[in-house]
């Protein structure tokens, strides 16, 4: 959604729908959350979170639901997630590099000593990522917050 | 130098420079190459090619020498050098989320178990890219090219 600060570095948006997601899967969180408890929950701005809502919600990570007893809850799926799926969710597949992007070839693949190593490099991070679920982030998170 | 194209990627400034590195460290590659000889090695084009090449020589990386049998040369700093070390003379430090940022805090980080896991992420990519030594890559590389 938003473009980050500096090279290989996660969007603004991606980090604090990872965020969301935890607050979301928490053990003493309640059904339903409003838009201003979750931007607090967050530290985000609400204008901002909730185009990151949006994105979840189009994943099915999350449900809404309007008026006055309305706010936001996590899906039977949301719960099951895992980070890098909440990431993708937001800002599409992680590619490292031009060259790892799904779909396109570099010409250069065949001979390109670095090529190896950025999917290797890749591989590691996604690995890192896809392990660490959601719900039992949430399990960790202290009481305080 | 650049804005990459989606999260979490690689500067194409950053590209360029790793293809250039392996490029000047290959053993069939003579002592001084000029920027246009360069520039077809690595697919780049000339202009955005001679900043990079500036951020690896004020790095240490390389030396240039002005004139008609001028042109670049890897120094012995950048024979041992590593992809990370390469990227990071053109981009500076990667950083994977805002919240490990070196000198900066983040006020969520006590309590936040999304944390650890972007460290542990960026640990696993780090590691790779440094472990990759642009002489090495440049001896796998194929004479054709």
């Amino acid at each position: 959604m938003n473009r980050p600060n500096s090279s290989m570095q996660l969007t603004r948006a991606a980090d604090y729908g990872v965020r969301v997601m935890i607050h979301l899967a928490g053990p003493s969180t309640q059904e339903r959350i409003s838009l201003p408890a979750l931007a607090e929950a967050a530290d985000a701005p609400e204008s901002f979170l909730s185009k990151v809502l949006q994105a979840l919600s189009r994943a099915g990570l999350i449900s809404s639901r309007r008026g006055q007893s309305g706010g936001f809850q996590i899906s039977a799926r949301g719960r099951v997630a895992s980070m890098l799926e909440v990431i993708e969710a937001i800002d599409g597949p992680i590619c490292l590099n031009v060259c790892l992007v799904s779909g396109r070839s570099c010409i250069r693949k065949a001979h390109c000593p670095a090529h190896p190593v950025w999917a290797q490099a890749q591989t590691a991070m996604l690995q890192v990522l896809s392990e660490a679920r959601i719900v039992e982030l949430a399990r960790e998170k202290q009481p305080s917050v």
